[in-house]
């Protein structure tokens, strides 16, 4: 009985002693249609089915210039570095990370209320949305690190408390992602499972699993079964393009020893019919730069 | 006039103190023609072009299962695990790369020896050939470690005691190679310019420079400039396929998280008119099963 309930409050477990498990998802992946626009119903579909879709000129080359002198002023800003939001990659002291970026810069809050932006969060969710978490991401050249397989909702599930996959993370390209610079790749069709991992939560995890991935990270058995099962997308794309993809698409990127560095805008948008809970599987929720709290929509 | 003497010994000064500096390649690099089969001239034009030209199917399936069969036994062999002329991957106590594999495995001294192999190296070089080194190597999945850049020339030239640029390499590989997981990527062109290296070679740099690289690693400013005007080739080919490169071509690999490891028989043939001598730069040669001392040629 108390399974029972347990299961009517959580339907996707995980952290558990017994171990890791894969579960079918529980949720839609699209819940808007092509009427509410801006885009069509094959792009839709296709969203659907792979879980992931990519904008190529999402913007300008003169508005990637003003987000790259932006990432620029923030990276070399001694307050910025030294910000509990800003994440340091640990050999290189080279900032990779800077997290909650709408709130401290004005030029990325325009960005993610844009329509081109935020219209496809709230057609792709089939209602009004909030920004959970955003950042800007550096990758530098010559030696920058890899990024683990993982899915984004098994930790906004665990550690932030999102009760269901109803969320979308949009990432803008301020670089070229070529194949040999370590950009993103996904398994596509990855988001219709769900991986729950297996052990406890550590107290302030995220202080460790944002530089390395420790609980919340897929066993090599089912990363390997997947990897068969789904292939692996390569996303290269021009500066100014973007990635749409599903919160719980199985996703990771390789280090990158070429001169060329790597950096996009990430934002995370959740409808308003999901708000954030407490966490499913951990002592205390990540702070609020991490995973916000307040619901207010954007645009 | 001291150092015009010093120029005529050396044509391809490295490990300096005044630091790094780029010269152009003083020999040819195609010396074979298309009468000396197998290869015919469109592919040694582009030889000659790039650097480095890709074999699909060099040798069969059932070729490829008898060799990983090889390379199989060869990392679980207790004796070959402990033999110096094995490298361990430090973190994961994987093996990497086992040297001098011609001659403790009979199934690659045939390889070696077979005229799809030693016949591309003859025609190359126009000459009989020798085998300067050979070697397995292994690229785990799940973090297999990058490869930073460089030419092998200038190793084998200041610390092997090539004279001349009159060496190629044949991979011939026994895992599908993707983009994905950290395939071989060469700067296409490269081989025309030496990169003089900066510094004095330490003692033994061999024991570090097989795992991390040290001395003999070009700067980041050199990279940049070549990498902006040659472009990166990924070398992605199926398994049985080879890529077949000059010695001074401008290389490297990245890391690989994905589940596929990665894994070549390398053989390196030097021509019987270019063997080696004293190092050029470096208090001593290195161990023969990296830089052999035997120019018995091959086939």
């Amino acid at each position: 009985m108390t399974a029972a309930i347990e299961h009517v409050d959580d339907v996707y477990p995980t952290r558990l002693e017994e171990g890791f498990s894969t579960l079918p998802r529980q949720d839609k992946v699209v819940w808007g249609t092509a009427a509410d626009g801006p885009m069509d119903q094959p792009t839709l579909d296709s969203y659907d089915e792979r879980g992931y879709l990519t904008v190529p000129d999402l913007i300008t080359p003169e508005e990637v210039a003003e987000l790259r002198a932006e990432l620029h002023r923030l990276s070399n800003d001694p307050e910025t570095r030294a910000d509990e939001r800003t994440i340091i990659e640990p050999a290189s002291k080279e900032v990779r990370s800077i997290f909650e970026v709408h709130r401290t810069s004005d030029l990325i809050a325009r960005l993610a209320a844009d329509p081109r932006v935020v219209g496809r969060a709230r057609q792709v969710l089939g209602s009004d949305v909030y920004i959970h978490q955003s950042r800007i991401n550096f990758k530098p050249g010559f030696g920058g690190g890899d990024f683990y397989w993982h899915s984004d909702f098994e930790t906004w599930h665990a550690e932030d408390g999102l009760p269901r996959m109803r969320t979308v993370s949009i990432s803008i390209s301020l670089t070229d992602n070529h194949s040999f610079n370590g950009p993103l790749m996904i398994m596509p069709g990855t988001h219709r499972t769900y991986v729950s991992c297996g052990g406890a939560t550590p107290e302030d995890n995220y202080k460790s699993s944002l530089v390395m991935q420790g609980a919340g990270t897929p066993d090599q058995e089912t990363i390997t079964k997947m990897a068969d099962t789904y292939g692996i997308d390569v996303l290269a794309g021009a500066a100014g393009s973007a990635i749409m993809f599903d919160c719980n698409c199985m996703h990771g990127s390789n280090g990158n020893i070429t001169p060329y560095p790597r950096s996009n805008v990430f934002l995370v948008f959740n409808s308003v019919e999901n708000t954030a809970v407490a966490p499913f599987s951990a002592p205390a929720p990540r702070p609020e730069f991490i995973g916000a709290r307040d619901f207010t929509p954007v645009g």
